[in-house]
């Protein structure tokens, strides 16, 4: 279930990231993480906080809440 | 930042429980977690995963979208 969860967070990032034409590390750069990280939480291999979230949905121009919409 | 992010998640989740005539022993049980980790949550003590946010929106009847709109 949270695995499930996690998948489709990882999903949306991802998406969002091919859609704007950017990266693993352009994505990284602008969230201030490391690729690795990008990599791990688009492979769900990574459990998400609300803040890190936060930092993904500003750096892809776009709300939490439109991530998660429908999750 | 972040800690505004956390701030404002803990009150709209407090918000949630009183209408909803919950304790925090009642959200907990609700969570499975401890009612300390449900206090923690509420005081911004503690940063929140999604997983977390996701369980929290289920015992409240709500979703985390909508539990995030706006910030």
């Amino acid at each position: 279930m949270q695995n499930a969860l996690q998948k489709a967070i990882g999903q949306r990032i991802r998406k969002l990231r091919l859609e704007q034409g950017l990266s693993q590390e352009e994505l990284a750069a602008r969230c201030k993480c490391h690729r690795t990280y990008v990599g791990m939480v688009e492979r769900a291999e990574k459990s998400i906080s609300v803040a890190a979230l936060s930092k993904f949905a500003k750096a892809l121009k776009t709300t939490m809440s439109s991530m998660l919409e429908g999750l």
